[in-house]
C-alpha cells in the first residue's frame, strides 16, 4: 500500500485575519478558536503578532494568546514580529517559531516599516543572534516572512532577481525557514511555477512554506503548482477572514477548509477534519458578527458523497 | 522557441448562464453579449438551447440568437438539445455542433427527464440518425455531454462504472465528442484525476471537453487535472452566472474570466482577452441587473504587473 504524503496547514486566522479585520476579538474567543481549531486536527498556528498595542490593538493579548496555546503539547505556536523588540517578547513567551516579515518590493517595505528590504534583513539578522543569546538550545525555529513576492499593489511588478537576492540575505543572517507570501494576491500558476523553479535551487532546503492569498482567485492552483515543486506547508485563515487590505470585497489569505479539502482530494493526509472546520466558522460569526467570512466551501456545504471520497491512497500531484 | 499549447475556452453563459437566472435577458443584449466575447477573442459559444419555450421562455429566441451568432464566420456556435425534436430545430438553424445532455445520475436523469440515462442514449442515437440524414454533409458534430459525472445532489456518489457505462453507450451511438459535466460542483481534483485515469483510455479520444462549476472553489484546480490528461476544451460562464440552482448563494460554472486568466499564466494560449472578458461583464449587468455575478478577478482587478506576466512561452501543466 502507498504511504500517504503529508500536508502541514497552519492556520494564521488569529494573526493574519484579525489584523485585517476592524473589530477586535475578544482574548476568550481567540482561545476558543485556538481549541477548536486543535480539535479539528489543526497542529500548526500562527497566533499572534508581537507589535505595539497602540498600533494594534488586536494583538494587545499576544504573551495571554500564546500561553494558551502553549498548554497543548504537540501543537506548533508561531508568532510574527516586525523587529528585535517583539522577537524578545516572542522569545520570552516561548513560542516554538518566529516569522520575521521582509517584503522584498522596496516600495512596499518603505511604505510599511520605512526600511529598505536590506535593511529588513540586517534587522532579520540581529533577531537571529538575539535568538541564538536566549535560546540556549536553538528551540525556537526562525522563519524569514517574505511577503509581496510575486507581486505589489505599489510596485507592480517583483522582478525574480529581486527575490533571490534577498533569498540569499536571508540564508546567510541564519534563517531555519524562508516562506513565500503572495501578501496582495498577485500571483499566478504560471509565476509560481517559475519562481520556483529558480528559488528552490539556491534555497538550501530551507524554502518550505507558501502562503497564498485568493484574492484574484488562484490561491488552490498556486497551491498546486507548489505541491508539484515538493513544498508541503501552507498557511490559511479560516473562513479567509480579513479579506484583502488591498482590494474591497476581494478575497485574501486562502479559507483553510477549501485548502484542506483540495488537499485531501489529492491524497495529501492533513490530520484536519474539514467538518469541523466549517463548524469552526461560527466562533467566528459570533465573535466579529460584522466580519466578512469567505470560502467556497461553506457556500455549498460538503458535498453529499464527501466521506466515500476522502479514502484516496495516491498523491496525485 | 516553444510553441505556446492551445486551450480553447466555450463561453457557455447564454446558455448555461441565463438557463439559472430568473430574468429573462432581452434577444437584443444576447446579441451584444456574443459580439463582446468574439471581440475578445472567443470563438467557442454555446448560445441557446432548443427547448420548448412554455418551459423555458429565456431560450424562446433561440433561432434568432444563432442566426446572428452564425454571422461570424469563424465562430464555432453550440446549441443544446434535450431530445429529437430539439435536435430537428437546431439542425434547421445550422449550428455547428449539438450538445445532448445525459445525465449518469438515474436519480438526477429520472427527476429531471423522467427517463434512464440508458433511454437517453437511445435518444441520442436517433439524434445521430437524424444528424446523418438531415445533414448529409455530417458537418454539424454530436457532443454527449454527460452531466452530474462526479455525483449529484439527489444521488450522492455516482460510481465511475456508471461513467464508463454510459461513455461506452455513446460512443457506440456514435458520438463525435464526449464532455464531462460537474452539474452539481461535486469534483474535487483527486476524484477528477482517477475518473479520466480510467475514461480517457477508453473514449477513444472523443473525451476532449470538460465543464466545470466552481460550487466549492474546486473548478480551476480540476482545470489543472484536466489539462494534465490532455483535455483541450473547457465551458465556463461570463461572471460564473447562473449560480448554482442547487444551493443559494454558491456558485455554478466556473467564471471565464478567472479560468482564461489561469490558462494564460499556464502558459496556454487562449486567444481571449481577458480585460476585454471582463469590460463585458456589464453587458450582464445592465441587462440583469438582479443576477448575481460572480468572478475573483472582476472583485480585485487584473494585478498591477499583468501585462509583463502575460509572455510566458512555456506550459507548465
Amino acid at each position: 500500500m502507498m504511504q500517504k504524503r503529508h500536508a502541514t496547514v497552519q492556520e494564521v486566522g488569529m494573526r493574519d485575519g484579525l489584523q485585517s479585520v476592524s473589530g477586535i476579538m475578544p482574548t476568550h474567543d481567540k482561545k476558543r478558536w485556538i481549541d477548536a481549531a486543535y480539535v479539528a486536527g489543526v497542529r500548526y498556528m500562527e497566533v499572534a503578532s508581537y507589535v505595539p498595542a497602540k498600533l494594534l490593538p488586536q494583538m494587545a493579548d499576544a504573551d495571554e494568546v500564546v500561553a494558551h496555546a502553549l498548554t497543548y503539547g504537540d501543537l506548533t505556536v508561531t508568532a510574527l514580529v516586525p523587529n528585535l523588540k517583539g522577537a524578545e517578547k516572542a522569545l520570552a513567551a516561548g513560542v516554538h517559531r518566529i516569522v520575521a516579515p521582509i517584503s522584498v518590493s522596496v516600495a512596499h517595505s518603505m511604505a510599511n516599516v520605512r526600511k529598505t528590504p536590506a535593511d529588513m534583513v540586517e534587522e532579520f539578522r540581529r533577531i537571529r543572534e538575539l535568538r541564538d543569546d536566549m535560546d540556549k538550545v536553538g528551540r525556537t525555529k526562525l522563519i524569514a516572512g517574505l511577503s509581496t513576492v510575486f507581486g505589489c499593489t505599489l510596485q507592480g511588478e517583483v522582478p525574480l532577481e529581486d527575490v533571490q537576492d534577498i533569498v540569499l540575505r536571508v540564508l546567510d543572517a541564519g534563517s531555519d525557514i524562508v516562506a513565500l507570501a503572495d501578501t496582495t494576491g498577485h500571483a499566478t500558476p504560471g509565476q509560481v511555477d517559475r519562481f520556483f523553479d529558480a528559488l528552490i535551487p539556491q534555497a538550501q532546503g530551507k524554502l518550505t512554506i507558501a502562503h497564498f492569498h485568493d484574492t484574484r482567485g488562484m490561491a488552490l492552483p498556486n497551491t498546486m503548482i507548489a505541491l508539484q515543486h515538493g513544498i508541503h506547508e501552507f498557511d490559511a485563515s479560516l473562513a479567509g477572514l480579513g479579506g484583502c487590505p488591498h482590494a474591497p470585497g476581494a478575497t485574501g489569505n486562502v479559507a483553510t477548509e477549501d485548502l484542506v479539502f483540495m488537499l485531501e482530494s489529492l491524497g495529501y493526509h492533513t490530520g484536519i477534519d474539514v467538518q469541523q472546520l466549517l463548524d469552526a466558522r461560527s466562533i467566528i460569526q459570533q465573535a466579529l458578527p460584522q466580519a466578512v467570512m469567505y470560502g467556497s466551501l461553506a457556500h455549498a456545504g460538503l458535498p453529499k458523497a464527501y466521506s466515500k471520497q476522502s479514502n484516496i491512497e495516491k498523491a496525485v500531484v
